[in-house]
């Protein structure tokens, strides 16, 4: 059953995962703040990926490099010049679009992506699309948006103080690539990863986190030699929707992998892959793995003057190293998580419930301690505190247990403990599943080995 | 012994902590990047933090707010008109200077930080003060310089556009106070936590990673009733030097704390702590705790319109709550922790070694698995994948064992694995002890224990 994504927004927003971004000031546009369930739950998710294509695989390190870099870097990447979007402002009803989209929701097989302004603009003319708006026929010319944020840097703004941020984190691993495999002393093949945000001034941000201006990227370039005869593309495909399936329990209906056609490639890459995935309000791109060659760091040794090529010393070659890069928006990770997790149950009674089947091990809180009656309290808190020191715990005396239950069903907590009147006496808590529903009874010295091995 | 503060830098350069920022193009402006080894010492740093202070804690939650915020935040904070430097310009060599630095280098009782501009102007003329390059007097007058960055949202880059990247996280705090405590229902006294990039446009930033335009923060608000007889700033107080001591293990001799004097209070403060610490380049601040009264809520609430106020059920009286702010910068707290944990030993056959007397659970890895010669390569290999799983290992088969030694010391590696000849026999390893070089022989099924234990 498709759930409405308006009624996950606003179980989101009132359970204290996301809030409006400077909601008391009326917001700012398309800006999401993570409250405190919200927050957690993103820490986890960023370290499932860090452990899974960092810290676990043996042949990839991290970094973590700054969001403004030198302006010469967006030159050699490419991004000052071409990053931009084509935009198109209505002359009779004033709204603004972007003038590929435009094309490309009325027809979808363009690519209009790879048209030029004055392609766009005659196949706007000749096709007769009008306004979506007022459907008038009365458009401006093409302009150019550039996406990147800039700013200045030091006391005058003047061209020479111009900075910008950064709109993905791959160049800053890029523009390391030498120092690390060098302090390190790296062998092909390697890989970067690196989490971080990164900033793109969207005219058209939208569907509540999967596209925002202020966002965070997973990113992972793996350098390897072009004589290589493993297939490092296939390999990181297969790994990255392992992550997906077994990393986050996401449901394999719910996802495709879509290769990219010859018309629809970026200009540095010979291939690439969506992983796309049915959000509540559409098919929404997830994860890219794309085969970059070895465009970016030979652009890089162009315009810096390093000579950024490796040496094997088996062979005696030298040669620029081959790219794949994995690449992941969190916000969009979290919101696949978010919605694949999301049901509501009919409970026998009656009642419905709203559970959030996270992953255990990604559930903000892993366990919620519930007094029975108030006269358990005491013992319940002292539980919580012991409890507290080695997992994430939260604590609940107020209102019926039922109630209590529906509450840690709702944020995904994946065990309550209930502490009774026999507690006192048998030194047993009773455990209730989550999912299953099913309660058990668990003396609490054995508890920590319980919730470690279920 | 004091150990030169190039030597250290130099040190975390090569070993892959610490890289110039954007260096193949020349670098910018004291920028630096975080290279595999010093992202994930900083990585540990801010989760060791974040379990002290907030997942540990049970009074504290917390958050991940927005970097750019709607800009009526900055002036409901006095951060817009208020957060700038007062620089000045020497008319003879063209050097620039904060005209209250100027002052307070060589009248150290000054506090020129309350000085309006007509007032410092008079004080540099009055005390014939020169300037420090080319001793001439030939001042401009001062000019406020905006340490804000600015940036435009949306196409147009007009005054309605104008948006600022946070100078600090605190605010994006307290403009979540009311949505956090609501949806976690949360009762007095309780903190929020957070960390999170800060950027300020500082006219002098330097000595390497402790004051940079880019950076990082970990800030606690913590929300209390002006009623509570309790002393949280004490406790606050208290538990940040428990956490310098007993979690970073950084030396009692090399910090001091100091309470600001009346002069030196900032306008919202009405008492505040430095912790300051010894670098090699001389004292600096490294921790704050200030007592912001209700000033922050009292300004956003004065702001914003909406009610922040809380509402004690048990007495019935509403009020704005008090806050205490512990608030810490990643790289400075980071800087402290190398400084603090870097020395040199002289060797008993005459060598010496530079070992990163890291605490074990902060140290990059916390294994090196080496095998003794190139035969025992393929064993070694093996053991080091199964130890991967859990541990954060890494693995050296590159020149003699006493070399691989001392490069594990120089990186802080609390343990070396020796795989020998008698390995594949007794299913024993050698391990041995970064801080005594200590070795002992230790059967491979009881590693985990072995090293968990110790």
């Amino acid at each position: 059953m498709k759930i409405a994504f308006d009624k996950i927004i606003n179980h989101l927003k009132t359970q204290g995962f996301v809030f409006q971004g400077s909601e008391i000031y009326g917001g700012l546009a398309n800006s999401w703040d993570y409250g405190p369930l919200g927050s957690e739950l993103k820490n986890k998710l960023k370290s499932c990926w860090w452990n899974y294509f960092v810290k676990r695989n043996k042949l990839n390190v991290g970094i973590d490099t700054s969001i403004i870099l030198n302006p010469k870097v967006w030159i050699a990447s490419g991004h000052l010049g071409n990053f931009n979007d084509p935009l198109i402002d209505c002359k009779s009803c004033k709204s603004r679009f972007r003038a590929d989209k435009l094309v490309e929701e009325l027809y979808v097989d363009i690519n209009a992506g790879n048209l030029n302004y004055d392609e766009l603009e005659s196949f706007i003319k000749e096709n007769k699309i009008s306004c979506p708006k007022c459907k008038s026929f009365d458009f401006t010319n093409i302009r150019q948006f550039d996406l990147m944020f800039k700013t200045f840097q030091g006391p005058i703004e003047d061209d020479s103080a111009k900075v910008y941020l950064r709109p993905e984190t791959a160049q800053g691993i890029f523009v390391q690539y030498k120092n690390t495999q060098r302090a390190l002393r790296k062998k092909l093949p390697f890989g970067i990863g690196q989490i971080g945000k990164s900033f793109r001034n969207e005219i058209t941000p939208g569907n509540f986190i999967f596209r925002t201006r202020e966002f965070e990227q997973m990113e992972l370039e793996f350098f390897f030699s072009p004589n290589d005869t493993n297939n490092w593309f296939d390999y990181w495909l297969k790994k990255v929707q392992d992550f997906i399936l077994n990393e986050l329990n996401i449901k394999k209906d719910n996802f495709i992998v879509r290769e990219h056609d010859k018309e629809e490639l970026s200009h540095y890459s010979n291939k690439t892959v969506d992983i796309e995935y049915e959000f509540p309000f559409g098919r929404g791109e997830l994860w890219g793995i794309a085969h970059r060659s070895d465009y970016d760091l030979s652009q890089h040794q162009k315009f810096s003057g390093e000579d950024l090529s490796y040496l094997d010393q088996e062979s005696g070659i030298k040669f620029i190293p081959h790219v794949i890069e994995p690449s992941v928006g969190v916000e969009r990770l979290l919101l696949a998580l978010l919605c694949d997790s999301y049901c509501e149950e009919k409970l026998p009674n009656g009642e419905s419930r709203i559970i959030l089947k996270l992953p255990k091990k990604l559930a903000p809180y892993q366990i919620a301690v519930l007094p029975l009656q108030k006269q358990q309290s005491e013992l319940s808190v002292k539980l919580y505190e012991k409890l507290l020191l080695n997992f994430d715990a939260t604590y609940d005396e107020s209102g019926n247990i039922g109630k209590r239950y529906r509450r840690q069903d709702a944020i995904g907590t994946p065990y309550c403990l209930t502490v009774d009147f026999e507690t006192e006496k048998d030194n047993c808590v009773t455990v209730r599943d989550r999912d299953s529903m099913e309660q058990k009874r668990v003396n609490i010295n054995d508890l920590s080995n319980y919730l470690t091995n279920n």
